[in-house]
């Protein structure tokens, strides 16, 4: 029979079952550890005393004290004498399924600083203007709102995402050309779909960058994925036409990971290749919004409408849990996408749609993403200079947009594979959570050893504090004369 | 250079635009059309007067007149004398893409009753428990829940959804078998593929049923689609093992569209075919909430949870806009459909499943459902009552459950189909829009001539009028003795 204690608000339940599979400590670990990443326990949030929840669930003190002690050592609680043991702040939930960018041993907690990618600041996330927006949306949204809507997406909202990609990212499109869709995931996948359905045969992939993602989509419809070679410009168009691919999946705004901006005659040779060969520029526009030195470098599609298919989201801008992104696309890969969402899931979620319009259409999305851009600024201000103080003569690239840069490790004498490991195993030693490029790359041992530090959800005293911790890992031997 | 009236609140924008290839009569049609669709002029929304509107855009006062009369005669618009002309009530917004059960000619708006089946009263969908679910998701989520969550669900609502599914569906389930999904056609498509990974080679689907949509997502995976007869007691059980099917889409609680309830001993006897051939039955639960007779039939997944993916959405409860479903599958089909949702758009809104799962756990989804199914039951009396009162001899089944009856036409000496086309087209110059079931059959002549009469979206006094309006058109003739 089921011993149950409800606790911390109606999301958290613990059931101890004394005749299941599992023993009395690991089942309590397991729903502690499952609560504390799905968030139903939030960060800072107390935990019972163990005298209280060994009671409540009729289990020895002693058990409980270990269960609490095993996963303060996981990172999972944190403790202090004379207070309460409580959930350690920043414990994200695990990713399910393929996350070629993460591996599982890299998602173990790092108490002093977690320089984690991918992931805006989730703190900064606009829970007040959403309810607005969501608000309005179900106070003056008129009864047809709540059926199905149309698959390409509420009209409502393609008209002010229309203007606003105009006015911000210089894209070029009206309502028609836009398909709203559940986040980049989902646009690359009807992408992928849309360009087998018109016969491409092969999709290049920027190398490094998100190969692995690329790569799971093109073997689902049959297509081959090829890497072409990235350099201090960008892609290499030269090697791209020598591919013979039929299309090409890049970032030109901020290139990933690298963070090289496309240059301007690559962006004309890149459309000089569309137009000579037929081929479709798939361009990924994940975190253009957030340029530091300079206005942001406009979209490629608005160069050239018939060329590109220009892919964005709100994940990076305002929170992945919203599921939302767009594609943009010439007219004739427009009904084979608008098919494909309608295949896929009859249309995005009607209201968040309205709620997203009414976000844009009222400044409240330009207002929200000034402040977090000022926010972000300063994070990438504060690791320039922590980086400049405690490892001075170590190469930093690719901080001209987004929430993240690229360091250059000294070469060492293994492969360079080996020789980030190294320097991650280390910094997860000394509490510092830090990722390696190897996996971006197409072959299995890169050409260089490169870190990719995010420092979108990372705050800036823990900027601070993870470089200077581990600023001896990074910092190339002085040469002797 | 295009001239623009911004009218009705920030969502409507008519742009004429004179160097513009359409005429200046049909840009400003099309707009409004399209405004009217999309819901951004909502029902009984006044327009502005012919003058003015005409002086705003410079257009002459004759051409607005002519526009708005034109879609008054569409059913646009409505005009009474002495009053300002308004947006009709009711236009619903068409769906895009692929949509077996509606031609376009259906479409039209027919001012007295409109019979459509497939969607709930949208009136009734619940804006104020949503807004109060979403307000309490955005003040006391964690901050993790605005990340990329699990990809099959927030454990939140997957923990909620089980045991309401338990207790309301006599699903047998636990949080680890679900999988939040975008409503009914996400779920089919991830059945689909999980399906074809399995190796499953053909499909059956039931006839009359949904075989257009499942045939389009069999086709794209490439497996085979197969009907199998549906007669008075559900699916023929002998006819599908015939078939020799790998796997059979159902629906046991209310068969779509016929509203045939699949009998005990037919359950028994697909659960041995299952057992026996290790064919997977795919159970679509979509309307199995709204029984009137009785109590709902259990789900047969909790009959053989490893025989049985069961698919639910909250299209028919809640509404469709909020595109969330789920699936229930045996622990050997789960990786496989997480991973394929996955790679479909790396897991639905999270905020929106944590605000489902607050409605589930607050109660305020069973009152809603209580509230909205006295509505419903009302309904289906007005129904019935006024086909007994108009078409006494009229044979009428299906009407267990859901919203939507049956009726059975009187053959006439033409083919089915053309029986019931010349039905449809009598009713349609009378105001009343019904619907055909020969659509929903396999084979290009259906055996019997039926009508689909959907309740869920019209008003009690709009059945009344309707089935009034036609009554003629359904009775079968006295016959002559």
């Amino acid at each position: 029979m089921p011993v149950e204690w409800a606790g911390s608000g109606p999301g958290l339940l613990v059931t101890i079952d004394r005749g299941g599979g599992a023993g009395l400590r690991t089942q309590l670990e397991e729903q502690l550890r499952t609560a504390i990443r799905a968030g139903r326990l939030a960060a800072n949030e107390p935990l019972p005393s163990s005298r209280e929840l060994a009671r409540a669930l009729g289990l020895s003190r002693g058990l409980v004290q270990d269960c609490y002690a095993q996963l303060q050592a996981e990172g999972y609680l944190t403790s202090r004498p004379g207070s309460a043991t409580r959930v350690a702040a920043g414990v994200v939930s695990p990713h399910e399924g393929p996350a070629p960018e993460k591996s599982s041993a890299e998602r173990v907690r790092h108490p002093v600083a977690d320089f984690q990618h991918g992931v805006p600041d989730l703190g900064l996330a606009p829970r007040e203007e959403w309810a607005w927006a969501v608000q309005k949306t179900l106070r003056t949204a008129p009864n047809a709102a709540f059926d199905y809507g149309e698959a390409v997406g509420v009209r409502a909202l393609r008209e002010v995402l229309a203007s606003y990609l105009g006015r911000v990212r210089a894209v070029a499109a009206g309502p028609d050309d836009l398909i709203v869709c559940a986040g980049m995931q989902q646009a690359l996948g009807l992408v992928v779909g849309a360009l087998a359905a018109a016969g491409v045969r092969s999709l290049a992939f920027e190398d490094p960058g998100s190969g692995a993602n690329v790569t799971d989509l093109t073997a689902a419809a049959g297509i081959a994925a090829v890497p072409v070679t990235v350099d201090e410009s960008g892609l290499d168009v030269g090697a791209l036409a020598r591919s013979g691919a039929g299309a090409v999946f890049v970032t030109p705004a901020h290139q990933w990971p690298t963070g090289v901006v496309l240059t301007g005659p690559r962006r004309q040779a890149l459309i000089a290749w569309s137009r000579a060969t037929g081929g479709v520029i798939v361009e990924d526009d994940y975190d253009a919004e957030f340029r530091y030195d300079r206005d942001p470098v406009g979209s490629l599609q608005g160069l050239a409408p018939d060329c590109v298919i220009s892919l964005g989201t709100v994940s990076k801008s305002l929170a992945p849990a919203l599921r939302l992104g767009w594609i943009v696309a010439p007219p004739r890969l427009h009904p084979a996408l608008a098919r494909g969402k309608w295949r896929a899931d009859r249309g995005s979620p009607g209201l968040d749609q309205l709620a997203l319009a009414a976000l844009l259409e009222s400044g409240r999305y330009d207002r929200h993403l000034r402040r977090v851009r000022a926010e972000y600024a300063a994070r990438r201000e504060t690791l320039i200079a922590a980086l400049h103080r405690h490892a001075p003569r170590l190469a930093v690239t690719g901080l001209a947009a987004g929430f993240h840069a690229i360091l250059h490790l000294p070469p060492g004498t293994d492969d360079a594979a080996a020789v980030e490991r190294a320097v991650i195993e280390a910094a997860a030693a000394r509490g510092v959570g830090l990722y390696g490029m190897a996996k971006m790359h197409a072959q299995a041992v890169p050409p260089k050893p490169r870190l990719i530090v995010g420092f979108g959800n990372t705050s800036r005293s823990a900027i601070e504090a993870g470089i200077e911790a581990i600023a001896d890992l990074l910092n190339p031997p002085l040469r002797r004369g």
